[in-house]
């Protein structure tokens, strides 16, 4: 099966969501609390699908609120160097800051992270500040599930969507489930429901399907019921090493490999299947090649030291899809 | 036309939202700086909803949370004296309080209100404690905006909603908007909309509408025309003195007209004209039917003192409409 | 011993600290669940305590903020109709309420109260609504104890005392403790003790010292040993029916009795009291006697419905006191 | 002069507030946005002095709270390294991050900053977790500014002082005043006033003596006379390049010289001013003495590329001293 979207539209991708600042361990096999140097880069799920699908020669576009502060001049100063379109990017003007992530890099299994959220300028992102007119020039509504957790960005996502709908937009939801900020399971339920159900296209992890359905141990097929009841015709998901799955409306199942690779990290993975998932159904390939593209390009970062700088060109990809083959 | 509902189920109407604390005026024709005494009733939209309908001799169940208070205790007791099933209203743990309305009563014209609703007990009900074997025995949910106003409250709704749709529970919305506690026009369209667009009948005044909309001077028709494009399939909207109407998803139209009074104060209409609606409806009444009931209803409560303890029986209202005829 | 005032001052007493609403039960004798109507009084510690001076005859003013609603303007124009100046009461422009009292009249002995104080209008009062030019024009700066709860109102009477200190007004300070508000005990104790040690005279009861020293049993004489190395020269200690006790710097101990009297209810005793000593020792006269103004000022108010209306007069103390000798 | 101290403690100094996560710049002469990697050290005003004092072979302690992540165990474990004694750092439960301070070298003069310091650990050390039997074993109990900012923390350090002054512990307040947390200039100055009138010795700028006193262009005669009033008898008032002033209650003045270096940033001087000054008063050095000792640690410090691990010994000081004389 190919997927369908608008043609008659400026931007491929329009991401909406949180862009951050990544500090990744400069030092290797060491924890984060002997690790004496960081180096600085562009993070946050939605910022980094957004790169990587201008690095893959895609029109991307990103709604977000940034931090008037050195940080966030690099966040726009970094994006709009890879060629996305940052017209919508609010600079916020209380204050607020950027999200930090520190991550140490121990060994390929043991990376764990620090993280900065407490009200960062991203969740203040409100509904004010976004705006049809700009929705209505996307293919594609890059939705992230993290900018769900709070007001007001919680509603600016709930209009996008809405206007994303009216406007005939594929909304793309991107699990991305983050246990910060959200206070608590039920409530996290609750939106993640809401934001499926109405959403086009659904990509996350078995875990993160298991938080939007409440339970524990949850059965793809139970999933697969449940939201085809609902607005999605599309649903990824994910179970790690053992590959991800890709289900249709009309009852096709496609079954996607992992590349192995030389791991450095495991962060940034799920940002760069995403995009390169997005672009290849972008280009018209069929849903399997589509699950190769995400693949390949996850196993190019997680060779490398960041999520944002190190997304993969098409070539790139091609060629390690060539190479395993 | 004639609604259905599903007969197999215990409780006729299960409301949820906010069960409050009315202070009136006991002194009339004089503004409230110079009122020196008030009486005390259970107040707010769904409550008074619930209180009406137990008094039309329907079986009602309420959803809440209450303060563990004095006056929590007298909304529980009162709720619960006229038949109301309470067994699903939450003591809250957290030193929160009721919300009070404190009324004058100047004129039949001007009756100012003075609320306080800071970090009352009822926005505080949460998501875990809405069940879906309560809300299941149902036919009817009755969902009142305000409860949407904030977290945890909207949430809890959210759920109640979405678990209504689940287990064909009609859900009936009663706009009920209140400026306080929102955080601005443009959040509480989206959760109005949000709302509207999956419940089955949804009622409210014109300029509630407009706010659903976020539009100002909104036309009737665009609203049939919007929001019989998602779940409803029955709208009433309500122009004051000039009557109301019903929109059918089969294109009817029904017109109500207000009956005249002696008018004591203007609060309490809203639910006093929602309780003797549905209970018509419920009862298998027209349509037509339907709008007189809540009309008669609306009317004798605003000649009394109060807006719980004045709602009527259905001899009052059938003797009224009789007599009006 | 005499205690010296400035004589040279245009206030008597001006008061800082809360004015808010009483809603006293009107009907005797049952709790306040089944209390049906309340009739409404000024209430507040500090508005009580300007309240009875100015009854008394004392030049009184009041520093406070009071919200911008129908409860605010009868405070207002109450206090200005007994003689206060309100020209440094401050209008809270950012809706907020006025803090509520409800008060049940059971028996004699149990009195449970209710209280609304969350985010009201009178810890609103910040330090730069204070203003010097004012508070050197007073002989008394009366400070009560619940305005240190909670910033800015904290800020603003720590500002306050500074001010008093710099120029020569006497620091009065009524402890009125009061649960809510305070977020830990050890807290309360430090600002206690803050003001406390820098004031002139201290009032309270034997469990609000224990409350300022942060222990329990607390003995009078540590109580005096501990104050007396700062700036206070004259502390009253209460036990209740025991009656109270007031110590000076040069080693004085007088002790009052309290007037048995047929009582209505407990509340009100301790503002009552407060402005009557204090009255007697503007008169110049000695503390004993200042004692018995206290206790027959506090055994009429118990006796009646108010704790702010039913402040005596001149007269009927001194009547009482000789009725009773 | 020579500055007096209890001899028979085990600490010579404890230190209270906040230790943070500094994040230099490894590159120079650039920018924060164009910065691309960033070295961590332990920072903050009084973790730095303590830092200085123990590499001075000062016995040092530290009161403060921690965060329970990879940074606080780095805090706790650098501390502990340099010789302090750790035992009263609390590590916080609720999920709260270290300060962070970024910052660039751009160049000698010009080297912004960017702080977080929203919801931070240390801001949340509460007056429970301050005890008496470790302050009283202290000759000198270092207070910093910054920790007056905001609750709980301003409590601890209330109740911090008092303890102090009830244990014959010398209070050195150490302005530190950063803009960030405080809520207004009123409040700032209400709490700045009352801990430098309970001081025994107070340093800082020029500029943080007008924000203790509220008022702009200060001078130093004013600020002696009114703080030589209370508690105060040593004051040091720093006018940057042009030295630093110290003014005792005998009346004497003596006047300290900056030390010219080659200056790699600024930040970091005022906490090695304060450590070796604070040494060398210890020592029984006479105070002109001491103001050398700052003033070469200072220049020491500016120099290099921390402000904490950069802290020179007695004998770099020493030497500086000498070559400069």
């Amino acid at each position: 099966m190919k997927y369908e979207f608008n043609a008659e539209r400026e931007f491929d991708i329009i991401a909406i969501g949180r862009a951050c600042i990544d500090l990744n361990a400069t030092e290797y096999n060491r924890p984060m609390e002997e690790t004496m140097t960081f180096t600085k880069y562009v993070g946050g799920s939605p910022a980094n699908i957004a790169i990587g699908s201008s690095k893959l020669g895609l029109k991307a576009g990103f709604i977000g609120k940034i931090p008037d502060d050195q940080h966030g001049r690099f966040i726009e100063s970094y994006m709009r160097g890879v060629g996305i379109d940052t017209s919508n990017m609010v600079v916020d003007q209380e204050g607020r800051k950027a999200g930090l992530t520190f991550t140490e890099i121990k060994s390929p299994e043991e990376c764990s992270i620090l993280m900065y959220r407490d009200e960062v300028a991203d969740l203040y992102l409100n509904s004010s500040e976004v705006h049809e007119e700009y929705i209505k020039k996307a293919k594609i509504l890059l939705v992230s599930g993290t900018a769900l957790a709070k007001s007001p960005s919680r509603e600016a996502i709930l209009k996008a969507v809405g206007l994303a709908k009216k406007n005939d937009v594929k909304v793309i939801f991107e699990l991305d489930y983050r246990p910060y900020t959200w206070k608590s399971v039920e409530d996290t339920a609750v939106y993640y429901a809401l934001v499926a159900e109405q959403s086009d296209v659904v990509i996350g992890t078995r875990e993160e399907y298991d938080m939007l359905e409440n339970k524990t141990n949850g059965q793809n097929k139970e999933t697969v019921d449940y939201l085809f009841k609902h607005s999605p015709d599309l649903l990824v998901i994910k179970h790690g090493v053992d590959g991800s799955y890709a289900y249709t409306k009309l009852g096709e199942i496609f079954k996607g490999q992992a590349y192995k690779t030389k791991v450095l990290k495991t962060f940034g993975a799920g940002d760069s299947y995403a995009s390169a998932f997005l672009y290849a159904l972008l280009k018209g390939k069929e849903i399997e090649n589509a699950l190769k593209f995400g693949s390949a390009s996850a196993s190019i970062v997680v060779s490398k030291h960041s999520s944002s700088d190190a997304m993969p060109t098409v070539e790139e990809i091609e060629e390690l899809i060539a190479v395993k083959a």
